[in-house]
C-alpha cells in the first residue's frame, strides 16, 4: 500500500470523533444486542433527521448483511426482488440473496438506475405461478456507477411501486455521497415519502462499520429483530453502532464527511475534464469512471492504486476512482498533475 | 443501568489497548474485506500461538455468524450437526443454523458437555436416507453452563469423531475463560490435535467485536471466503478485526483478560460458598450458577442486575452471574458482602 | 419378497377402481398442472365431504412434499413448528423442514400425541428474539405410533393454539385409518372446526400416490400454488391426482379401504392378545406394536416381513405390523396361527 | 376442452401399455421408496441403453423436482449454475433453484442453446469471492425453443466445461423428441461421453409422471437418495416409476412415442410452410413456433387451443404448437387444412 489508494471508500479506519466517542463511553455498562442507550439515542436522532417518528431503526454491520436481512424478512419464499444488473445484490454479494431463497430479477440499465419503464417488462413477463412473483424493487442511492436518484426519480418509482404492489427498498451504503451531490434535490427528510425501507451507510462514510436500517412500512416491522438475530446481524456489543451513529448525526458530521468525499471526486473530475478526458458516466458523487489511454494508466499506477473497470478498446480503459471522508487533497492534486506527465 | 451488571461479559466496550491500537492505525490505507496487513498479522500470531502454521484464519463479527458460516460451509444439505441441548446454536440463535438448511440434533447433557456415550445413540438411530446424516459435532468450550472441556475430554471426543466420520467444531466464544480456568490442562497449542475447526472469541474477552475462526481440516478450507461473503460476514473494514486480535495476542492480553474474568468469578464463588450457598454446576470459569433464597435475590437486586436462570422450588432460584475482563473487584466484594445482609 | 409383508401400507399398487378410472379418462385432453376437470371434481367432492365450501384443495405427490410445502408456506423465516419427537417431520424426512429454513421443536410424548400441557413448556421457554418463534403445531392423525386424536383431543389443542397464536396443521397421511378406528368419534366433517390446514393421505390408502392438502385458514391460502410449483410439487399431469381422489370419494371407497386395513390390524391384535402377548401402545388403527420373544420373531420371519421397532430387553423385542387396503385375510390368519407354533 | 389442444405434451394420460403394466404388477408386494424390483429393472435397462453400467439411476416425479434435487445436491452454497435465459429453471420454475440457495446466471441466446462462446463472458466476469462461483452449466435437450444439441454441440460444451471445472447437466424432459429428430446425430448411448448428469423425461413422452435421473460423474453420486428424500422426491410407491420406465424401454416404446410426436410436428410444419408462413425458430422437434396473421390465429382458435408466444408486430403473432405421443393425425390434418380457410 505504498501508493495512495483510490480503490474504495473504506481504505481507512473511522473518523477521529468516532474513536473518541468510543473511548469515552467504553466503561459504561450497557444492555447487549442493540438495546443499549447509545443505540436508542442514535435511533432517535435518525428518526428526527428523517422526520419519521414512527420508523423502526436497526443497525447491521455491513451492506450485504443489511440487504439479505431486509429482503429475506420482507418477502415470502416465492417472491423475487428486481434490481439493476449492476446492483450490489446482483453481482457483488456472492449470491447472498439467493442463499436466503429469493431470485433477483436483473434489469439492464444505462446508468445503474431503475425506472418504471425498465421495470414494466418484468411485470409483463411474470404472469402466473410458474414464475416467481416480483414483489420488491431494490435500488442503490448513490448507485454502483456513482449516479443518483433525485426526488422526481424516487417519486415516479414510488408511485409505480404502490400501483403494482411492489415494495421499494433503497440501499444507502453511499447515501451520504448521494444526498450532498451538487445536482441533488433529495433531502434526508424526503426519503420517508418514497420508500418502504432503506439504510444509511456508515461504513463508507466515516464509521468503522455499521448500516442503519430504517423501516418505514409498518408491515415490514414485525419481529425484525428475530430476522436480524437469525442472520447473525445482532452484535453482542451493539453499542458500537449506537455510539458511532450518534456521533455521525450529532453535529452534522455525516454530511460533512460526505461533502468532503464528493468534493475530492469533483476536483478529480474537473482536472480530468480539463485534461480532455471523458467519462463512462457523468461524475456526480464520490465514485467516478474516467476513460484513459492505457499508457497514462500505467503512469498513474506508479503512484496510485485504483480498479480497472472495463476495457473500452485496445488503447483505452475505463478506470474507477473512489474518494472518501479521509481522502487527502494533496493526493488529488498530485493525481490531476500526473495527468499532464 | 444504575446497578452493577453481572448479566453478561459484553456489557462494556473494549480494552483500552485495543482502542489505542485502533487509533494508531486509523489513517493507514489498507485493502478491504480482511485482506489488510493487520488481519495478516493477527492471523500469523494466531497460527503461531496454536502451533498450526497451515491453519486458515478468518474473522467474523459474532458467534452466531461464525457458527452459521462454519456449519453451512462444512455440511452438505442433508447433513446434520449434533449439539448439547444447552448449546448456543440449539437455543439462542433463533434458528440460524436451520435457516441455512441444517438440522441440529439435540442431546440432553448433565453439564452442557457432549461425550461419545451421549452421541452414540444418535448414530444408532440415524441409519438410512429417511433421516438426516449426522456429520458434525458442535461443542462450546467453555460451555453455556460455565463448564470446560479438558484435554482428555477432547481426546476422547476427537477419537470418537474420527472413527465415525464426524467433524468436530468447537465454539470458543468463551475460549479464553476456558483455557485459563484453574482446573484446565488444555493449552491453546493443544487444540489443533483435536478439532477440525474452532473459533477464538474476542467479543466476550475484551474486543469490541470479533471471533477468529481457525480451520485446521484442509477439506474445510476450500473457498471459505466465498461462504463468508455470502453470509454477510466479510466486513469492508475488516482491519477492525486484525487490529484487535493483534493487540489481544501481542503480549498475552487475551489471557490476562480471561484470567481477570475467571478470578472475579472465583472470588464470587468463594464468597457464596462461604456463605453456605450451593451451585447448579461446579463453578469453573466466568459464568456461575448459585442457588439463593428468593428473598436474598430480591435484596441483591437492589444493587446488582443478573439473570434468573431456573426456579429450583418455591423458595429458591438459581441465578446466573457472569464476570468479564472489565468486572471491578469492588463490586464483587460488595456482592459477597451483601450475601450477609 | 417371497414372504408376506406387514412392513408398510404402501407395498402394493392402487385399488383396481383407481386403475380403471385412470384408463377411462386416459385420452381426454386436459389442462396441465392440476387445473384439469378431474382435480376440480375431486376438490369439490372433498370440500363437500368435509363440509367446508370455502376451503382450498391442492394435491401433492407424497407426505414429505406436502409437509414441506405447507410448513414453509405458512411460516416466516424465524418461525418454528412444534412436533412430537416421533412425528414424521422430526425423524423421517431427512431434514426436509429444516432445509426450508425452519426449526422443528421436538417434544417428548408417551403415545405420539401432543397436548396443550406438553406444548406449554415450549412457549414458556421461547421468550425473546434470541430464540425461534413457535408458530405452528404439527400433529399426525393417526400418529406414527398408530394412536388417534379424537374430537376432544383436537378441541383442546385447537382452543390452545388459538389462544397462543399457533397454527394447527394435521398430517393425515393415515387419516383414513384414524377416522374409521373403532374408538374414534371424529368425522371428516368435524376437522374443519379444529385445524388451519390438513391433508388427506391417498398413498397409504389405496392410491398410487397423492395427498390432498386442504387449507381452511384464509391467511394460508394466498399464492399457495406458487409455493407448490417452487417446491416441485405441481405435476404436469396433475390429473392423476384428480382421477384418483374422485374415485376414492365417489362411493365411499376411501373409507371402505381404511376399514379393511383397520379390521386386518384388529384381527392381528386380537390374535396376539389371545396368545397372551402385549403391546407397546394400545392398538387402534392399522399400525400395531406387539412385543414378542425373540425366538417367536425368528419363527414369524420365516413367512412374514416386518420392522423391528425397539428392543425391550435381551429376550423380547417390539415389532411393528402394518396392514393396508390390500392386506389379505389369509395371511392375517396364518400370522395368528403361527403365534402358536 | 372442446377444442383440440396443441398446448403441451402432457394434455393426455399415459400410453395404454403403461396402464396395462401398472395393472399387471398391482398386487405384487414390493419394497417402498424406489427399492422395488421394477425400479431395479428399469434402472438396469436404462444403464444398458445408455451403455453406462456404472451410472446411478433415480426417479423423480417431475422436471422441477429433478432439477432442484440435482442442482442443490451437486453445488456448494456459493456455487451457481449457468443457464440460457429461456432455460426452464430460469423462468418457469418459480425460483425453485434459488429456493435451494443457488443463483442462476442467465445468458442470452439466439436459439435457446448455450455455447462455450456464450459462457466465457460469465467466467470472465466472475473472478473473486465477492461473486458467486460458476460451477455448473444447465442445458435442455431439446430446448424450450424446440431446438436440439447435436453431438458436436455437446462435444464442444463438454470439453469446455472440463477445462473450466464446470459440471454439465442436461435436462432431458424432452430428450425423446430430441433424440429422434430428423437432423439429430446424438444417440442415447453417446450422452455418457458428454455430461455429468442428465435425466430422461417420461412425463412428456407417454408416462403418467416420472423423470429418470442418470448420474454419470462419481462425485455426484454420494448420498443422492438423502437429497431426494429431503426434497420430497422419494415416493412411497416408487414402483410407479419402475413399472413405467421398464415399459417405455422394453421394446423401444420410448422412441416410438417420440417419433410420433416429432412426426406430427413435422407434418404441421410442412403444411405451414406450404401455406407460406414462417417460423420463429427452425422446426426440429415436437415444439414449433409458426408466425401467423392475427386474423388466422382467431380462425384457428375456433377449433384448436395453443399458446400465444410473442407478438411480432401489430398484425402478426408467433404461436407455439406442441405435439405429443397422443396427438391424433386427423387434427394435424384439420389444422393444416384450416390454414387455407
Amino acid at each position: 500500500m505504498g501508493k495512495f489508494s483510490f480503490m474504495y471508500d473504506y481504505a481507512e479506519g473511522a473518523h477521529p470523533n468516532i474513536l473518541k466517542a468510543l473511548g469515552e463511553s467504553n466503561y459504561v455498562q450497557q444492555l447487549g444486542y442493540g438495546e443499549d442507550k447509545y443505540c436508542e439515542e442514535a435511533s432517535a436522532m435518525i428518526k428526527d433527521i428523517i422526520n419519521a417518528p414512527d420508523a423502526d431503526v436497526y443497525f447491521a454491520s455491513g451492506g450485504t448483511q443489511a440487504n439479505l436481512t431486509v429482503i429475506s424478512s420482507a418477502l415470502r419464499p416465492y417472491e423475487a426482488v428486481i434490481a439493476a444488473r449492476t446492483g450490489h445484490i446482483a453481482v457483488h454479494e456472492t449470491g447472498a440473496i439467493e442463499f436466503t431463497g429469493h431470485k433477483i430479477i436483473e434489469v439492464d440499465t444505462v446508468d445503474g438506475k431503475l425506472t418504471p419503464k425498465l421495470i414494466q417488462p418484468v411485470l409483463d413477463e411474470h404472469c402466473d405461478e410458474h414464475m416467481v412473483l416480483p414483489r420488491m424493487v431494490y435500488i442503490s442511492n448513490s448507485t454502483e456507477l456513482g449516479t443518483i436518484y433525485k426526488k422526481e426519480d424516487l417519486h415516479l418509482l414510488s408511485e409505480y411501486c404502490k400501483r403494482n404492489n411492489l415494495l421499494l427498498f433503497m440501499d444507502g451504503a453511499r447515501l451520504g455521497a448521494a444526498l450532498v451531490a451538487s445536482t441533488q434535490d433529495l433531502k434526508m427528510s424526503d426519503i420517508k415519502d418514497y420508500v418502504d425501507v432503506f439504510y444509511i451507510g456508515g461504513t463508507k462514510n466515516g464509521a468503522f462499520l455499521g448500516e442503519a436500517i430504517v423501516i418505514l412500512n409498518d408491515k415490514l416491522k414485525t419481529n425484525f429483530r428475530f430476522s436480524m438475530k437469525q442472520k447473525g446481524a445482532l452484535l453482542a456489543k451493539g453499542r458500537i453502532f449506537g455510539v458511532q451513529f450518534s456521533e455521525l448525526f450529532r453535529n452534522g458530521l455525516f454530511f460533512d464527511l460526505a461533502i468532503h468525499a464528493d468534493a475530492m471526486a469533483n476536483k478529480l473530475a474537473k482536472g480530468i475534464r480539463e485534461a480532455q478526458y471523458g467519462f463512462l458516466a457523468e461524475p456526480q458523487t464520490n465514485i467516478i469512471f474516467p476513460i484513459f489511454p492505457n499508457s497514462l494508466i500505467s503512469n498513474l499506477e506508479q503512484s496510485f492504486s485504483f480498479h480497472h473497470w472495463v476495457k473500452i478498446n485496445n488503447d483505452k480503459t475505463c478506470i474507477r476512482l473512489v474518494t472518501s471522508w479521509a481522502t487527502k487533497e494533496e493526493y488529488v492534486d498530485k493525481f490531476v498533475s500526473d495527468l499532464q506527465k
